[in-house]
């Protein structure tokens, strides 16, 4: 069976939910971000993976796949019949990975992760300062579109939820951008998505781990 | 024919490596990142792309297509016979996204980016904290290995070439690290590398622009 390390509403809440809506069992296995514990054995988690941070998707060979980008692609690719990404063939299968990219790199590395690790002032201001711009841009693509890519859900949406999740703590209220609050609704609608954030906002509860 | 939107020593160098590689003829545009404007015809870059970022693909039907990762896979995959992305089919496909992702969002955005566009020490204290551990990632991997994936050059080792070369200006020696050193002069010594950068570094002495 797949396995995927995880903390409760981290990025590897994206990997459950493409996992969930795909309709692929996996043992979850839940990491402590700031201790790098895995919680039911309290082991090392740099013994699953030397970056120490999650996603972390066991394969059924026993290989390790990190970074959100390739784990929702590979879940993705085990069920292609539900069309959770474009087929490879497919010209949206590199709107997929351009979406992919923006949302890790410029939604994720450029601002929720140092507005949850760093914390400080000094860190933030101009992080925050970009953070408008960079949302104007799925903003204005959703205006009239119900999912990121094609015409059905896709890993895509299930990254873009989380991160969109992800910024009411941060701070950011995206009812600014009418398009990003109706498309977080229409998302949270689904019983896949709906069903992973109860689980993991239910075990949120039972840790202060740093949620970025 | 292709059109690459790109800065001189910017993340784009990639793409360019990339096209190179694969013996792609492409038309370059070169871009004023701070002013956001083609230099060639004083244009606004933001009519090429509201995100206002190098690398823009143009694509041969006219489509834009934007984010290394994304632009970086959709060269590969237009000459499959030079190996520059495993097949689809391959399960290397998905170690190629991991590392794309990985340089694209742990060492561009969480470091490269803040170092060179946001400049000062508030800014900069956490993500030069971090860098270390995230080069020694790649440093581990590459200890024994002359590729990222597989056993010949693909789009990441383009990706990656470009992160190493941006270090040094951002004031990380990657001499600490002599697997990265040793593949960095690797990488630079393929022909179409070699060009890419001496074209790129004789364009940078005319602009005042941000690298990264
Ligand atoms: N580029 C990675 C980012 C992974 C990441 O930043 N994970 C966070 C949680 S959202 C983490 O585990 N951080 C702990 C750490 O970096 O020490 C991805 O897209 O998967
Ligand atoms: N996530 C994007 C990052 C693109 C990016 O940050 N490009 C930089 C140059 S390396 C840029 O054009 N910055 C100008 C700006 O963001 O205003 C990618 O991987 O392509």
């Amino acid at each position: 069976m797949l396995q995927l390390y995880f903390s409760p509403m981290a990025c590897s809440l994206a990997s459950r939910i493409a996992l969930m809506e795909a309709g692929l069992d996996a043992h979850y296995h839940q990491v402590h971000l700031l201790t790098k514990k895995v919680v039911h054995d309290d082991s090392d988690f740099h013994g699953a993976s030397p970056k120490g941070a999650v996603p972390v998707l066991v394969l059924e060979n026993g290989e390790r796949l990190t970074e959100s980008a390739a784990v929702l692609q590979y879940i993705a690719d085990l069920k292609p019949e539900t069309g959770l990404a474009p087929r490879f063939a497919d010209p949206d299968r590199y709107r997929l990975q351009e979406w992919l990219s923006f949302i890790g790199a410029e939604i994720h590395k450029a601002f929720l992760f140092p507005t949850f690790w760093y914390k400080d002032d000094g860190s933030l201001a101009k992080p925050r300062a970009r953070i408008a711009q960079t949302l104007s841009v799925p903003a204005a693509h959703l205006a009239g579109r119900e999912f990121l890519v094609g015409h059905s859900f896709t890993v895509a949406d299930a990254h873009l939820t989380w991160a969109l999740l992800l910024l009411r703590p941060a701070g950011v209220d995206i009812a600014q951008w009418p398009s990003l609050s109706a498309y977080l609704e229409r998302m949270q609608a689904r019983p896949a998505v709906r069903e992973a954030i109860a689980t993991e906002m239910a075990l949120r509860k039972t840790v202060a781990a740093n949620p970025a």
